[in-house]
């Protein structure tokens, strides 16, 4: 599996999921709302330059790609307000890879841009919105161009499926892996996470900063439930589907998601390896899987967790299924899918934990 | 008709006509290769950075969109060869409207690193691409972010079509149009490009240069018959279906192209005007209306000068005329606008003025 067809799932392009993905995703970026605010307000302490650079990686095609950005810019106008200071020229990056639809975003700039006129009044028009395709481990940038790196739901997608899985049954980190796979899928967050990092620290100016979220876990099992059962669940409809002759055998056991949910403690051992930033804030919270929970639902379907779930995950994972299985098992899965889930929200609490990490370059 | 709609045309959106336009554009950055290496080399004299930031503002979409960039790339790569310095690394914005099909471009990045690799050898991986969507008639980048801008074959469209115009069985400048149609388009110019002007002088820094080739004219007459006849002989083909009942004829008086190709001396007082630019250089050059003349012919079709012309005039005007009229009647146009080309092109010299204009940044 290519990097190039993973990455740009978050958004659930060209899916109806975007609802769910964007509630979702809202809720996270509410999360970690304090977290970028003390980000900025330490930017401004700084020597805030004239003219601020902010980089969004992963991010995606969709209702979510201007959210973030708005959070982010509106935030440096309200805190530069509250200290007295004039509002920088912003200009933006949004960086997702090449097959993401960038078109998509760019018709959408003049809503992005009346909605900060809304949020900010004068001064939105000195907001420059630019395009990055490529992958984020790898350069993207300059030098020390970049004073401010945003990241949301995108880092758990490794660059890759790790090499020479032998995870038979499973289609990603379960109880029942051998250590071999939690090994492999461990190492190749190492190597990612630890590139990524390289990468952004010639990239940011010293002083600079970044807040990342990943989906990630509380503890330090990395078949631990938290992050897993969303998959096994997966992995059980698959495995139906086998065993009733639907699906063949031999590509269930070569199919994994080229994912990984790290711990904190994961995170912050890779931050140090590197040793160009300084933790700032690290910390973790949930959202429920069902974005509906809480909130009001458009329609009855809406009411039906299971259906909010399996649409989720579908704008997720059908990309992946369909590159492996072919689109023909795609309705029949999720139908399944919808079933389980539905069946194990009424039984246990089930939730997204968030690993959200804000660091500052040295020197 | 919006400039959102006119800007996008320079390459041939989807159309079969990029060869034509390729060639052509392909032989006009030619022409002005010793001024992008002159502008270039007075770079490397100006305290050059480390990092350099390039902009190509009306990049379209289609082969032309990195065969200019590649060319001054390579430029300052080759200059900075000779003169014994570093190559630095280059952020390029590529700038065309929201409605450009930035996704293409994106999508072919990696075989402009492949072409670049070939190129330059090592040194090809710091250069780092970016979008940039947005009207060049507009503010684009922050203040003071770009060391040099380049403009080929984009700055002859206007931002709209003068307003108020009577130009009865003319679709652009003529001859025959009254004086106060040569002035609502000379008018109409003029605060285009000095807005153009003020933009950029607040985007360059001190010592920053742009090199921007115009379709253009030498003549100081603006319907002189070396920037406008391509366009009457095709009002000749409308006019023709008017008096055929074929196009409705109030629909006809109504139809302007948003185009004014000026003159060297034109462009000089403009710059003038706006005062924070040196003129460097200022240069005219011609390209057969053939893009095909003096070439290799894929073709027998492609030995029909009249055939190439009406291809590349199609690309650019089509979607002037389906906005305008509906695409009922373009296979008809550009049938018999063919043969009228081909007919002219028989009995005289029919050539493409273009106006380059380097000039630097003050201060």
């Amino acid at each position: 599996m290519e990097v190039a067809q993973v990455l740009c799932m978050k958004g659930g392009n060209g899916d109806t999921s975007y609802a769910e993905n964007s509630l979702v995703q809202k809720k996270v970026i509410s999360l970690t709302k304090p977290i970028i605010e003390d980000a900025i307000t330490n930017l401004y302490c700084n020597n805030f330059p004239a003219s601020l650079c902010i980089a969004d990686l992963g991010c995606s095609s969709g209702p979510n790609t201007f959210f973030a950005v708005l959070e982010v810019v509106t935030t440096v106008d309200k805190v530069g307000k509250k200290m007295g200071r004039q509002l920088p020229e912003i200009q933006v990056f949004l960086n997702d890879l090449p097959g993401n639809d960038f078109n998509t975003i760019f018709k959408s700039l003049p809503k992005f841009q009346k909605d900060l006129q809304k949020t900010m009044g004068a001064g939105a028009e000195s907001c420059f919105v630019t395009g990055v395709p490529g992958s984020f481990y790898c350069r993207l940038f300059p030098s020390k161009s970049l004073h401010f790196v945003h990241s949301s739901y995108s880092l758990q997608w490794l660059s890759q499926v790790p090499r020479g899985l032998e995870n038979k049954g499973n289609i990603y980190m379960a109880s029942s892996s051998p250590p071999s796979v939690l090994k492999a899928y461990y190492e190749q967050f190492q190597s990612d996470f630890s590139m990524f990092l390289r990468c952004r620290s010639e990239e940011l100016l010293g002083g600079g900063t970044m807040v990342l979220t990943f989906l990630g876990r509380r503890s330090e099992d990395p078949s631990s439930k938290e992050c897993c059962y969303i998959w096994e669940l997966l992995a059980v409809a698959l495995n139906d589907m086998v065993s009733e002759g639907l699906i063949d055998e031999e590509k269930m056991d070569s199919f994994n998601i080229p994912q990984y949910t790290p711990s904190p403690a994961e995170v912050k051992c890779e931050v140090e390896k590197e040793g160009s930033f300084t933790i700032n804030r690290l910390e973790v919270s949930e959202v429920n899987w069902n974005a509906y929970h809480g909130e009001f639902c458009p329609s009855d379907a809406h009411k039906d967790g299971g259906y909010n779930v399996a649409k989720l995950m579908r704008a997720v994972a059908e990309p992946l299924l369909v590159s492996h299985f072919g689109d023909g098992i795609i309705e029949e899965v999720f139908s399944r899918y919808k079933k389980i889930v539905a069946d194990r929200m009424t039984r246990e609490k089930t939730e997204f934990v968030n690993v959200t990490v804000s660091m500052t370059k040295r020197g």
